[in-house]
């Protein structure tokens, strides 16, 4: 990348740090951010960038019209806080008790505020326009970015790129994939009636212990046989509980759970393969059921070219060996939803190794010189992508 | 008992040896019995007995009607015999290929002819009648018993008693029990019709391997948690076959087995219990199944009054210490179907020791002196019987 | 019966109602009775009674030894109380906080002392000794009977007697049977160790929701495959808990529940059952676990001659219309140890009907005058026994 | 490509025909091959390449020395056929009853031959050699390749290129991916040792069907729960076999599958969960049991380089738009024995459409240009590779 750029942002280190710092003492939850959209909005207008407040609720949206005609990149940075007790002994701990930027976010606004600042010096050299999302709300289903693409985020977007800041990955190092890299996660309830009664009298009961375990056995077989193996998707039954004391047959029992899947599809073939086998086992048993099944986040499924072409501007910017494919993961991530509206890729930046605390840990914590790598990587593909495409 | 009746009836024995030995050589199977019936009714009208041919098919009626109004005693025997080589070396072993009397119903015709002996020479003191029922088609579900009933077998009569001649137990002892005695025995075939395919693309199938399984797992909570406790009762899925290759899904699965209960409600609640659970859960893989439930013989259920009755006339004639009560077995027997009509009971004469071949073997004997016992012991029952009642 | 002897007992139903009322006022707990045996002792002493305290803790004996040698009669009553908040109204209610006549025991007590009273007065005509045994401690495993055993309570004896008044059996009946009359129940904790993980990384975990339920399938078929179908058996698993977190996979499950049989062989073959079964189980999954069974009281099995010889006294005292054979029930009582010492049977009192609370309700009662009808059976039973063996 | 060595080849093809015609007349079973192998070696040496026969037993190994030096290519075309009667019409059928070329080994042969007269034809201005494996024995576990390889078939080889023409596959399309493109298919063999018994006592017994079925349900969890969410594998029971009469109960019970991998470690960690589950399931049964896991070929792994290269060398050959990436597929094939010891790839060339005959059918055939295809993309790829390596 163009050196003079690259110091630039290398330049921006302090103010990142700064700024960061100053979030991460300040952390909002997600659907309640207040103080933080406003801190973006102010900074981004004292860049004299175009601004648009509360949209999809309180997401910020910035926008740098380039001199000359050309694509529209969007550029998108989360800015949510976690339900968990800051345990660091840092002086720049959170001093928000219970609430905790436990997975980065401070670090991904911080970044991203560098990257306006950059990009909107370069403003009159630009072929085409960046837009800026500061999306809030990112740790909790349904999620701010629904809300922000149908308030008209993407409007007129070519492309997106964004990245998450990783503690448990080599500072220096950038991680992707293409096609799934996040998976979808979903959630459901499962409460089965049978009838209680005495231990001694089974005859008499529909033993809702036994009703659970056969549930969770027949379950199985839907991984096991009902998808097309070339697929991937885990079905985990988290908790059973069914039973109030040993000699006294147990009327109901409650089942709750988790399906991560890659493919839209095969969630829905999941779903309806447990409604038919639940109804099935409750048939036989002469039982009935409620079952509550949530749909969460949709796979993040990184475009091929998009993601080629941001490899490439890494290995630029980072260096040939520091660029990595990784394994996709189960984790959850609304930069889905943008990836469903427009190409993108969505990619990793070390920012730590192997021994530092994860992400949700009360003791998180990252290794800022990640957002100088980061900065550098989402300025150098917007240049690109604006000048080539 | 009257001295000179039991020393009649032990005149009589090298008489029921060779009736029962001439019988032995020419065995009938079930519903194809013809010398076998009139050699029995061409007997008992020698001996001046009133006699129905053809009752209920191929079964034989005596009627002794005694000289004083009383009740009238049913005494019932069976005489068909088994698709079975003999493979004994006596020079009385069956001269029809594959058919022998492997059971011991010779013996039980032998037996009764010779008690109708013994009665018809007291018919003149006889309080009330004795029917003597010489019954064609145990062996073979449905069964001869119904016929005759139908066909007005036990018309008037007031109590029954059977004996069946044991092998396996020593001879000159008398085993019964109140209540079930030999169990009904049902069977049942199932086919279930999945969706064969690749054994690679599973979720292009409906495995009838798992289905088969999932079938087999399911039935054992009807007798381990549908059915009442204090019932007994037996449900065996005796085979199970599925798929022809290794690598090829299986498209349908057969099982068949068999239902043993004491009780009609336990044994109806078994067949609504599978009907359900098979339902289901060919419902919740997609499949269909057909399912086909025969109905055998009911129990054996003595009646208390009669055992009681009976138990105490053996130990008159046999001995005190030679009486035992015994555990229901699992086999079948129409008998049950006289019991459900009129009070009376079943027993078993011992007819050799546990080192002696089990009945339906191609090497089945029993020890002839039991007919004796047989003979003593229905013959006093009769008269003991119209002489209190 | 001798109606004098009748009469005498009826004339004694105020004083059972006065005692059977002041000790419902006073209930101590099992292993905790204090003054209840004091009274008891006191009472028999008043009564010229030969008397044993402390028998095995806390029983009390009295021996009241015939005019004549002959045998020796036991006649047990039980007289603890339970730890339940009595909700009566009536003026009688218990005066202790949380504790509770609520089964009966008081009844047992006063029933027994006025039956002393009867027999001490018959002592010269006695041909033959009666043992009165007041035990302690029947609600709480191990109970009493074992102690007072082997403390010499039934040194000598050669029958024993008890009843239990029941407030859902209509009074003025007598309920028994041969063989079992209730049941041996045990007790089982199992507690599964897999290994707990993240929801979407099932291979890194062993899944003990998965675990729990297959453990759960798999003893179903020590009822329905393992055990004699001629034998009776319950197992049930009454509670199973696994599982904090819908999205975390649990690392360990908890099962408790019950055994029930009517034959010491029977529970001891489900125990090796279940051990063989959990051990494999966790074997093929690499799991580990701890399995308690604890053993109750046996099943109370009544023999032959002693309840034939029980019915005839009831039909004869009560009515020959009066007098059932019930069904075996599941509930346990330390009377089996007796049992298995000397012959005797245990019998029910009818003491209400279907409308009255059942026994451990917090609002329990019975119908006093049942009293009258257990006092006349055990004394005509105790004096017909010694009269006549 | 060169457009005179393009036609070229295209003027070969009446040769190409001839000589598949001539070896699908004469097909020769795996491992039987003599005439085949003869007569492949007799056109190499008649092209004046160097020749060495029995190469690792049947093999034929030519080599082509070009006259610069330079990198070593390998093309391998396998030449064996299969146990089925050819039920074709057409004048070139099988003329050996029983035996047929129903997968297209012939054209591979033929392809290979026309691609060694085009080779050796530019043999002076080759930057490198080329090394001709015409492989037996593809069909029959454990396959030619691995002798051949151990026999020094790829002795100095850097990169192996090698095709399957297919006969459901659009004709004048190319197929390909990076990565697993064909599974490790391995078979296994269960048989369960129970007891057998009568149908009415199975307390006596270790009922073989139930042990089937268990086993059956327990092996689901090995998929479901126990692999890795991201590694693709198939687990299938083909068959089950218990019991012979519904009121017997089984005594063994006999189960066929296979497991379908694209990964040793997932093929082994298989492997040992079925082993410790059926243990732990025949000793909590009592059980005993033999298992055979038989290792078929391991799955074809294309490389990365390699197959982007071949590809592009497709596109140039083939046009653009006739290049696809595939799903991997269930299959086996031994190629993938040499991609464990060189580089390379494995592509497939359409020969017909999805209305063809699948391979292995009887009437199997494809469309002859396929070779055409075929052998201009592994001279130009050959070419290319010298060239520029």
């Amino acid at each position: 990348m163009d050196q003079s750029i690259a110091s630039r942002i290398e330049q921006l280190f302090p103010e990142m740090v700064e700024r960061r710092r100053y979030l991460h003492q300040h952390p909002e939850l997600s659907f309640h951010e207040v103080e933080t959209p406003n801190y973006i909005a102010s900074r981004l207008e004292e860049l004299g960038i175009e601004v648009r407040r509360n949209v999809g609720g309180r997401g910020i949206v910035g926008t740098i019209r380039g001199g000359k005609p050309g694509k529209t990149v969007a550029l998108r940075a989360d800015f949510d806080a976690l339900p968990i007790q800051d345990e660091k002994t840092v002086d720049y701990r959170s001093t928000v008790p219970g609430v905790m930027h436990a997975c980065g976010h401070d670090g991904h606004t911080a970044t991203l505020l560098a990257v306006a600042e950059v990009l909107v010096s370069q403003k009159e050299q630009l072929t085409g326009n960046v837009v800026l999302i500061h999306q809030h709300a990112e740790e909790v289903v349904p999620g701010g970015a629904r809300e922000m693409i149908a308030d008209g985020c993407l409007d007129g977007v070519d492309v997106i790129f964004g990245t998450h800041l990783w503690s448990t990955t080599t500072l220096g190092t950038i991680g992707t994939r293409v096609g799934p890299v996040m998976a979808a996660a979903d959630k459901f309830e499962l409460t089965l009636f049978g009838r209680g009664g005495h231990g001694a009298k089974p005859h008499e009961t529909i033993d809702a212990v036994l009703l659970g375990a056969t549930i969770v056995k027949e379950l199985q077989s839907i991984v096991s046989r009902r998808l097309d193996p070339l697929q991937q998707a885990v079905l985990t039954i988290g908790t059973l509980h069914a039973g109030n004391t040993f000699n006294v047959i147990a009327d109901r029992a409650q089942l709750t759970g988790t399906v991560r899947t890659f493919d839209e599809t095969v969630a829905q073939k999941i779903v309806s393969e447990m409604e038919r086998t639940i109804k099935g086992i409750c048939d036989a048993a002469g039982a009935t059921y409620t079952f509550h099944y949530e749909t969460g986040y949709p796979a993040v499924i990184n475009d091929l070219v998009e993601t080629r072409f941001l490899e490439a501007v890494a290995r630029d910017v980072i260096g040939d060996t520091s660029v990595f494919e990784i394994d996709p993961t189960m984790g959850g991530e609304d930069f889905a939803y943008y990836l469903k509206e427009v190409p993108g890729t969505f990619f990793f930046t070390g920012a730590g190794d192997a021994s530092h605390y994860p992400h949700h840990h009360p003791r998180f914590d990252f290794e800022e010189p990640a957002m100088v790598d980061a900065a550098k990587i989402l300025v150098e593909a917007t240049l690109r992508y604006l000048a080539t495409r």
